[in-house]
């Protein structure tokens, strides 16, 4: 029965409100020596603390409230060719950043030993101590297990599979780790920054590759496996274009930053990567222009599918070729308001991710945040306090 | 704060162990004036019942526990061509059922007067009065506005369109009316009777239409507007039959019962409905068994999208045309296997729909009853109780 548990009472202080051990005994109808036990566990904890109370005697402060700088957090983004890594409070606040360039390709060893540097570091500057962080949330640009925090097959992560990286960073940092695609953790991201509101929202990364985040019924949905999500190997139309999975005509295989690339190229204009088509486009380029116009048109038709399937009240589209502006969202409204249902776009919002790779570490600061703070990791927390 | 109401002693007792009110005072940490306060709302509502426990003087019986009698809530399956309706209780038992040939195009009002009948018949049938009901869920065959209970511009459905469905039922009966397409029931259906662990799981429906209810991270995902699931309407391959929806290409168009009709008279072997067709297919004619194969390819199109997207371990295929063998079925897992990313596929389950129509009326019990017993309807109960 987890009714009268030190999580109980740590949920009501989590609004902000002070409250006394008498108005908190008053509001649970718990018997006041429960409060009591109660908040003295979560005093040990830390997560809770005095505010300005009046102290009576003897007695500790009697007004008590919520410590979002009680422990901190670290939020780390791994991109194909960058990492990012934030210090954040338990109210999902930044504290502080550091990041750098660095190909995922080098490898787990290379790239997790730059992120523990790195959390050392921004703990150090912010005249925290190891002991002050309660968790690390990661997200990798590739499908994970989120269960063991392993990448699984991923395509463009050599030897990263099956890498444990929750060992790694537990050589160092004895806390939680948890680690998930780079989509799931940007889904959050947009959700808390943007649309805390919005219970069914989808996040589409359009890169190097293609991946969605998918939040149904207010929860990240990851599917049996953890690979929910994968719309980068949906079939388009009639495409017959050869795709790296082995299969043919792949969104990927047409709508990625090397197809992109590819297709202006055979158009007459050399591009070498998404990028290149990005900047031709934005550049005012024609011939870029109707490139992304048409990745746009294909995406479309694969979430057109995912808008019957899922009904999302917002779709969100990031990742590098979103920057190409405009014609990449026109070419996907096109066709999903062809193809979808008048009910399931009646009130749909398709917008640009706003806070564009921001997204990634406020998504994993915020998973580590829900982690640290869930029922569950604080019953462990006291009953780790009672058998010290 | 929710954590001391009577719905959180109720939670206590649903595990069937009988409690004293000691025992419950010493779970719970609560103060004995508390539970007492709690435990006596619940026995007013009936919800909880003394069992065999020693009366001392004055005072109740001491032990208590969950009563699965105290009320029943109907069940109610409107197909397209047929009613069924069960009465079940607390528990989700079924305790009795009736059903009758009728066609949902006849319109609400003839639908529902036959409904409220039955319910009628079959409270008295087993002795209750209608204060014994406590809920009627309903699934009907078209795309439902779960918030309010309407139709909304069901295609099979002439005059159900916005109406409103509890309205009329109110009239009747003074009880929380659930409703909700009969895709989504048949999902809880299947997942309650058969896969009670498994926290993903979609079931399609393959008859006149073709739907899918979906449950993702354990719960019934509904989306925004409450359309999530339709697949009827999703693009195959390089389609472009004409569909009963204005676009081209659905897979309704190609795969539901009156498409695969008119594919196998086109073949030479008339046939006027699905139903013609699931009968031939099961005598063995082999025209008729390509046709329903090749739906099955059609429709594993579609399922290895849903799979990508959504990395079910279960998938149900269930209507009528899924009755046809296991032609439909093969056709199907050929795609998925052939479409879908290994990972998503390894430990995926394509089974056919075991309850069958049950599924539908056990869905519809199980969504009654997951309201009537929900802290928010317990808490309004007990509100009432104190109004009274």
């Amino acid at each position: 029965m987890s009714c009268v548990q030190a999580s109980d009472v740590f949920e009501l202080l989590r609004d902000g409100t002070p409250r006394t051990r008498a108005q908190l005994a008053e509001v649970t109808g718990l018997a006041r020596s429960t409060i009591a036990a109660r908040v003295d566990e979560l005093l040990q904890l830390g997560l809770i603390a005095p505010t300005g109370g009046v102290s009576t005697g003897g007695r500790p402060p009697s007004l008590l409230s919520m410590n979002p700088r009680a422990r901190v957090v670290a939020g780390v983004d791994v991109g194909a060719t960058h990492v990012a890594l934030v210090l954040g409070d338990l109210s999902g606040e930044i504290l502080g950043e550091v990041s750098t360039a660095m190909d995922v390709a080098e490898g787990p060893e290379q790239v997790l030993a730059w992120v523990l540097e790195a959390v050392g570091t921004l703990l150090a500057a912010h005249g925290r101590s190891a002991g002050d962080l309660a968790a690390i949330g990661i997200g990798l640009p590739g499908p994970v297990e989120h269960s063991t925090g392993r990448a699984i097959n991923p395509p463009i992560m050599p030897g990263w599979d099956r890498y444990d990286v929750p060992r790694r960073i537990h050589a160092e940092y004895a806390v939680p780790v948890l680690v998930d695609n780079d989509v799931n953790i940007m889904a959050l991201g947009e959700q808390r920054a943007r649309f805390r509101d919005v219970q069914d929202l989808i996040f589409v990364k359009v890169a190097t590759g293609i991946g969605a985040g998918i939040i149904s019924g207010g929860a990240l949905q990851r599917g049996a496996q953890g690979t929910a999500g994968d719309l980068g190997h949906v079939r388009v139309g009639a495409s017959q274009a050869a795709c790296r999975c082995g299969n043919t005509g792949c969104l990927e295989a047409v709508a990625a930053g090397p197809a992109l690339a590819a297709a202006l190229t055979r158009a007459g204009v050399p591009a070498t990567s998404g990028q290149d088509v990005v900047d031709l486009a934005r550049a005012g380029d024609l011939t870029a222009v109707q490139v992304v116009r048409q990745a746009g048109r294909d995406l479309g038709e694969v979430l057109a599918t995912m808008v019957n399937l899922m009904n999302p009240s917002v779709v969100v589209i990031g990742g590098r070729i979103a920057a190409s502006g405009e014609h990449l969202l026109a070419g996907i409204r096109e066709v999903v308001y062809q193809r979808s249902l008048p009910l399931a776009t009646e009130h749909l919002r398709m917008v640009p991710s706003m806070v564009g790779q921001r997204a990634a570490v406020q998504g994993a600061v915020a998973m580590a945040v829900a982690h640290v703070l869930s029922p569950e990791q604080i019953e462990l927390a006291v009953r780790r306090l009672a058998g010290a």
